[in-house]
């Protein structure tokens, strides 16, 4: 896969996604991560690449053309263009794993306080928002992004890692762990994590996530109750 | 307020924390964020900090001694401790404004499979997920944290960007913007933005808002809706 991050800010990149899995799927050609600045698309020597909103609102939007002309010279027939905004779908691991299926990602850095609309309209693909809150800008989203969906890529997770990975995709949350090491801090180890019998860990294990994922996040809770019933529903 | 992020990876911040807003936040003496080497506490000469879970499973955890180490030696009595995990709190804007609310932040980033459930059970005060996503590690979401909350500190945001974050605040999508520059994708300008009647201006936007976060967040507007009608009864 190739992902070309179209920003303000290439310099920040690859950053955090230099690192750990992502830097080492990088290094295997798995996946090849660009950072395009935009700016080198600007219409006048100075470099402007925003401008006052119409109809009037504090703060500078990105213009159209130099955002246009960078999405442009990067894409191919088979692109998918993304664009990181406060505005857009809450991105979750099904959308990762969409988008994992893309040859050609061009993510697109909401910068400023926002950009002119006439873009996304004619260019972007899909808005996608990391969380409810508010950032300074689009890097971190685009990293974000980057690294969810580079981690799916097939390699990218050694056989360790992945099968690990596996255990997160059943819409519970992770039961809690221990290591082997001794400590300070005393035991604290629940016994049966001691007793070596598989099966009743599995279930000490099964219990945790169901308890902790019904008392944290009920949304979810909710939603693997109504999965669980559909799929017995099909059998 | 100053911030300490503990992690295995040092030398990535403050990477995109240096620029924009959050760059010159630090430069103004508005925050302090320190990125603390979780390495330095570690009990054996090779640096070691993880080890095998109890129990089985694949993967390995971070340890307790470390952890527990480089918390305890950051600690004040005013710190407040936030571990970056997939099983935490979903983060959003409350959340960050109570965190702003905070004078010392320790953000522990999740590092491997998942972190000694003892560190968690005696040092951690709040467990935060950005988002229903698998990440690599837990740079990115305490990178996250850092600029989400550090924009809320008094100061950190000039008058203009403060006036424009307000109006994230109401609980509705952003309305589309366009600037005023003359592009070569043509008009596509809505009229109502060129009339200069104002208030027409304000129920378009309006209107638009309303509009986007029904068809695109019906969670948020749902929300919205309960928390306008409890204003309704409180008058």
């Amino acid at each position: 896969m190739r992902i070309d991050v179209l920003t303000l800010f290439p310099g920040l990149f690859p950053g955090p996604l230099g690192d750990s899995v992502i830097g080492r799927a990088v290094r295997n050609g798995i996946v090849e991560i660009n950072a395009v600045n935009v700016r080198d698309w600007a219409v006048d020597k100075r470099g402007t690449v925003d401008d006052k909103p119409y109809g009037g609102g504090p703060g500078m939007l990105m213009m159209v053309d130099p955002l246009v002309g960078a999405i442009r010279a990067k894409k191919r027939r088979d692109s998918l263009v993304v664009l990181t905004s406060p505005r857009g779908e809450l991105f979750n691991q099904e959308i990762a794993n969409e988008l994992a299926e893309e040859k050609h990602l061009i993510i697109v850095c909401g910068h400023y306080e926002g950009i002119d609309q006439r873009v996304i309209d004619s260019e972007v693909d899909r808005e996608i928002s990391i969380g409810d809150y508010v950032l300074s800008n689009g890097v971190l989203p685009a990293m974000v992004i980057c690294d969810t969906v580079a981690r799916l890529l097939p390699g990218a997770l050694g056989d360790d890692e992945s099968s690990r990975h596996e255990s997160h995709m059943d819409g519970l949350l992770e039961y809690p762990q221990y290591t082997r090491s001794v400590t300070r801090e005393g035991d604290g180890v629940p016994e049966v994590l001691l007793s070596g019998d598989h099966s009743k860990i599995e279930k000490f294990r099964r219990k945790e996530m169901e308890r902790l994922t019904r008392c944290r996040r009920p949304d979810l809770w909710e939603k693997y109750l109504i999965e669980g019933r559909m799929k017995g529903q099909r059998r």
